[in-house]
């Protein structure tokens, strides 16, 4: 089992259309709010009376419909499209989804969201009876089973097959007659029903992109639901009933944009509160809270206002940061660090300052931060984390796969504090971060999933499962 | 006298250096925190050794150096840069500076920012008498006053030169044997000097950029002033005596980086004064205060600390809006506005809104905000802004050369509130303005050029007084 | 059975190299010299020590490799590599070779010039039991026979799918440990085997590439013949023992280079040979021989030299015609078609002028080419052609597959020199074809493939038999 | 005086039209009729009543618009157009003709083809004057002339403007009202002028592009001549008496399209001819004759029908050449070469080959092909020349500059026959070149500059004496 096959997927965004005219343009402009969920690669496929249509290329979505007939030649009622998050490991145009299959009898396209746990497995089945990949990613292991299934009828063959493949999962399928939106049995990724004024269905990653095309929100898929669309409207089938909420955390600390709900939760809204509880439990003397633009600027708000500490603009993120080709030689490399970020010495000199972080990884964005903090003359650093630390790595759809990677996964508080250089260091508590987001559910963890916490995975890991156990034993520090 | 040739001429960022064995990359970084005063095009201008080199080209920086071959080819240890601002009018690489004139017996580069107020007059002058230019710009005339001087020596040929224009520059000069900066008599544009740990000396027209490549911000340069930077320093002088500071207030409301200081006080901070005296200011009840990302950010934070309500993130900004080549067609127009910029319903919804805007042009985007934030559940909008209404055109390097574009020239603050669909308007008074900017200087309105909002220009408007004078007399509506 | 299928399965060029350390870079070289034989798309595929790498992109090998690491990191000791014949069809990187096949236990690349003749038979089976084609290419079904193979043993396997498949093929595959070639069993396309000095092993298409990269000819391999190479040097095998050669002659007629060598002829002397012939047939009067370039100049020497008439440059082709973007109006329609092809007056004017071409399809360029040398002011024009009238479509690699499309299948000769407006018109005989292309062999019509002359089809056409039976029932005219 | 500067002043192309609705895109199909004049830089500039437009970029024609937008936007009823020859020296767009120039009371543009011979002196004296100019070309040079003389009206102006400037020179300039060509007394470089059906005047430099959009030939510009074409039709006048026929001999031997005619030559005919005389001079046994593709053809030709030895394709271009990215290795240097061009040894095996080439420059070339023949298999290589032996620089418009780039220049025939590695060396006589082209004129040399092969210019050299002379001095070899 190799590292190469698993890095490749992880995070992205989804997206689908039933029933409106201008399918493939509103696809574009949903794909275009779901952005921040992937940016190696983008992809629409089109269903015109049954001719599937396809569109895909590595870049940013502007870039791959650059032409715009590219964009025009997915004419028809119904569309899917893809945004693919940046990985290290191969980039290639074949990763690139919608997945288009075509057979002499049907055809259909594929979006997926997520990360299966038992592919390596599946795949090694599927290849000693014949079957061939064209792809490295995990997606498309779901076309093959649905093909070999000997379930007569085609809704048999896809349930089936969903009932296969394990781990985190939100799948759209388009077929000539309809639209399908699947969500593995843990409900790991978010994944919204909307719907337009014209009757038109919608299905995405996230509600921010039903803002922007003027559709209304219906609710959200359930775990373990399947969910038919077509010219008669939307039904709610399920594939298992061996289901529990336990949708990413992350989702609401760092991935999804801050106008989305997710389970009925608006994103800003569950980070302000992250904020205000990080407040509570914040024990330091301060002069003022900056946030680090700009995934941390809501949990910095709420944190302003529980602390009635100012909350300042200490630190700037160039916005033309996208894409810059100059590599900066070995002396300059200070510089090039700065062209990003750069901290305001009129805000912050002589200031005990509050700095308020999503969360850490490796650590070594907050050490370079609290550096330059203190660079611009803050008294002091104390570094408060709107989530809990990252101490063990997930398998159901983020890119976080060893406990190496995890500076927490090594080290106590106080030697991640020494690290960073920061003056103190506060994550929110575990139950904090359930409280503040506040699902309506009795799943157990508010309806969250907390792994990455607290190392208790609400669900078998399969193929991962010696990976995981190795993980734990080899505990070595990158930081010595 | 066309209107095509003035509006080519606009805002702009200028950055320089002197004595460092890697100005061209400094200058790379340099410019790269002064983007967001220009995106038309860029370019980069060095010296090695007496041999002048650029590259420029349309688009942003970081396109312009995609290829690093063209980073790398500018040898040397001193060098200009200019980001140049996008206007309707003629796109053309010839305009896209630093220029550079070579003759047999000398070459230089120049870089401006600003507008000359008599440029078509010193152009059909200098014409009669034989000249030509290659560019529609006006940063061009100062090269042929210098070459045409019949003072014997060039220092004496630019000081000359420099008197001879009228109107708000900041200009840019590398020689061979040193480097030049100079600014008009009010000093409307800001310019700043700093240095380097090596000794290096930069010049920029933010302080932003020394932030950056870790230069340490010397003082400003004066208005009249001529800065001569050469392997022996920097050396002081001036080309007349008749100046008086009058730096355009909309880098303060709008233009500058937040992190930047000008003339001694940080962008942020003033901006956070002004929301806080527009909160003094403003008379309604109101639950929340929702700033227009980016630029209002500051302002609202001030207004939310002063009046208490609590500052929210009830607007989004999509960060990846760069380049989109899709047109929507007319059906699809509302989403295309929604794929910028759109209103969290989660968090507005049923509230009382205070949006906080930096200023207000034609009154087209208030309207479609106002609108976005009703939409999205917003029980009242009330609009208040950073600055006093905008009124009259500038002429010293401003995008805003007539009334007519301007709603405020034409329409009550009464009749504004009306098309704009907000249940009130609140502009921030001029001394407000003045008070919450607090320059230290003896100088009218504090330092400050308010014309735009009180129509009294600190200096004659030569070409543009007939237009000026047409102006005010039309005073016709765009709103009917 | 639709058309779209077949029309994207058409003339190529294949490359191999075994055993060089510059084995991709060797392939760019030999792949540039079989540009001709496709320009819509390029890929070479290499393997470093069982690590296969690829790179592929639609357009010509130059843009393909356009960013030399392209090329650079296809590091290894062994390569293979395809360029793609432009259709009309579907344009899809998809579809561009060579194809790379993944498996837990194996991998490999193939590269196949030719067209399956029960490519959807086989198709519809193998989807039938679970099978997942990623390209609309007739060329993947091979990977999918090998794997499902129940032979023990590799070189089995590859057997038993050779034998399953029918039509022309020459196919490359590169395996992590060897490089196999074979051959269809009537060797309707060509492929050759070389030696470089280092003992490296090579095939290719067309011996031109030979002598690009400095290789020496071994031999050509024989119908029904399957190759090995790998470290020990090269193994001849053969999968059956019904083999026939009929090689495709419109290779000797149109698309091999003038420098290849076929079967021991060199194809710009079999030309010679077709114009001396031609000339012998010819009947009538005439003062000049004007070949039309590039492809003809070969038959109008010869044709110029057994005539004793001079050989004249009375057409020019612009050897800057590639890639025109601009697309004429009605009005400058004329003018566009100049652009590519324009007649010497001063070579033709008053001449009686013998236009040489090697073949025509629809005559709608014949026609054209007649009417440019009367309007240059020839006064007779006599059309003589290097080949038989094109009367029946080929299913073995050539994108002739209707009827439909050939003037010679709906007209006779005479109605086909009025619509094309000539003097005269004289089509070589098939016999006179034959003689003067001249391979050592017994096998009927001189080892030759002219079924598309006398629709005497060398092997049955399984798939196509239906179509072709329609086709020549409908014996539609295009000329009204 | 630096070397840079003049090798920037070469080979061009230049074409006008006046009095067509689509003035722009026939420039467009003239221009690419002459895009083997130069193939760095392409631009065109139309006039729509008054309103000069313009866009120019580096690269082949077809790239500058492949945008088609950048040619639809070039509106008007007039237009002119220019090719660039690429050099080594400094590649920027600055220099990319048509130039434009605007005044505040008029404007237009100019193309250029030739050199001027003073230029230096013409520059330094205007810049002392004030004149600044924006490119490092001496095509500007008239323009400032132009502007700056004190005769009342324009003819006036530009008559005095053109008797200022020496050298070679062929001008189409663009005015608001008018098209205006002028050549140099000696007329070094060719300019025709045509008219289309419905009364449009065009000129060009070689009629090729008459073909191509079908008007016909007038006349050619005649020595000294300046030619004013407006909506009354023709005029033409001149500029100075004093001239004398000398256009360059190498238009007929290289340069231009062999379906070109030049002051009634036919090239393609002169060539033949060129072919036949060499053959009378000729004095070697040999058995088929190798044209150098594609230059040679023409004089290929020519000399096997006198000599009847058969004419044979022993050599084969690659027509995919034109861009290749890759940089093959020391290693495979030689692959490199063989891609461009390769020898069929098929054909040349044990034959005695003439191998037919229009010129000798370096030698390099020629030492190439000898060798590939040889390697391919010829027992003896004799290389005929269809012209003299270069010795001499030229300085009105042809990229030699210095005799030390020239083998003649430095080692008698039969050195260069053993550097070639040739079995016998054969230049054409100069004597041969002027019979066989064969201008009907009374001027020396037939009408030709023949200065190349004798060292006798026409005119006295300006500028370049001083470099003349220092170069027929230092005769040092490049081959040791």
């Amino acid at each position: 089992m190799t590292y190469e096959v698993k890095s490749l997927n992880e995070e992205c965004g989804v997206f689908g259309i039933w029933g409106h005219p201008d399918a493939a343009k509103l696809t574009y402009f949903g794909l275009h709010s779901l952005q921040h969920r992937g940016q190696e690669g983008a992809g629409i496929l089109s269903n015109d009376q049954g001719q599937l249509k396809r569109h895909r290329d590595m870049g940013l979505l502007s870039e791959v419909f650059r032409n715009p007939a590219n964009l025009d030649k997915l004419t028809g009622t119904s569309a899917i499209g893809h945004v693919r998050y940046a990985t290290a490991g191969e980039a290639s145009v074949d990763n690139i989804q919608p997945f288009l299959f075509r057979f002499h009898d049907m055809q259909f396209g594929l979006a997926h969201n997520g990360n299966l746990t038992n592919a390596e497995s599946l795949k090694k089945e599927l290849e000693q009876r014949g079957a061939i990949f064209s792809s490295t990613s995990d997606s498309e292991i779901l076309a093959h089973l649905i093909r070999r299934s000997h379930n007569p009828n085609l809704m048999g063959k896809i349930k089936e097959a969903l009932s296969l493949v394990k781990g985190g999962f939100a799948y759209i399928l388009l077929f000539e007659d309809k639209l399908i939106a699947a969500l593995d049995p843990n409900g790991f990724r978010p994944l919204s029903i909307g719907k337009m004024t014209n009757g038109a269905v919608v299905v995405s990653s996230e509600t921010c992109a039903f803002e922007v095309i003027g559709a209304e929100w219906i609710r959200d898929v359930k775990p373990g639901e399947i969910v038919i669309v077509d010219d008669n409207g939307i039904q709610y089938d399920s594939y298992t009933n061996d289901t529990q909420l336990a949708i990413c955390s992350m989702e609401y600390i760092y991935f999804a944009r801050p106008d989305s709900n997710i389970h009925g939760v608006n994103v800003h809204t569950a980070r302000k509160r992250m904020g205000a509880q990080l407040a509570r439990e914040f024990k330091h003397e301060a002069d003022i809270v900056v946030g680090v633009p700009n995934s941390s600027l809501s949990v910095a708000m709420g944190f302003a206002e529980e602390s009635g500490l100012p909350n300042e603009m200490g630190l700037i993120k160039n916005q033309y940061t996208q894409r810059t080709f100059i590599q900066p030689t070995q002396e300059l490399r200070e510089q090039g660090v700065r062209m990003k970020l750069s901290a305001v010495s009129g805000v912050v000199k002589g200031k005990r300052v509050v700095m308020i972080d999503d969360s850490i990884v490796r650590g070594t964005t907050s050490r370079r931060i609290v550096q330059l903090l203190k660079e611009a003359g803050a008294s002091e650093v104390h570094v408060a984390i709107g989530s809990p630390a990252l101490a063990y790595p997930c398998f159901y759809g983020i890119d976080i796969q060893t406990r190496q990677e995890l500076i927490a996964a090594n080290h106590t508080v106080e030697e991640t504090r020494q690290i960073i250089g920061a003056d103190s260091l506060t994550y929110l508590s575990i139950d904090g971060l359930i409280d503040s987001i506040g699902i309506e559910t009795d799943a157990p963890n508010g309806g969250l999933c907390v792994a990455y916490f607290d190392g208790d995975y609400p669900t078998p890991l399969y193929d991962y499962e010696e990976d995981y156990r190795r993980s734990l034993e080899e505990k070595t520090s990158f930081y010595k």
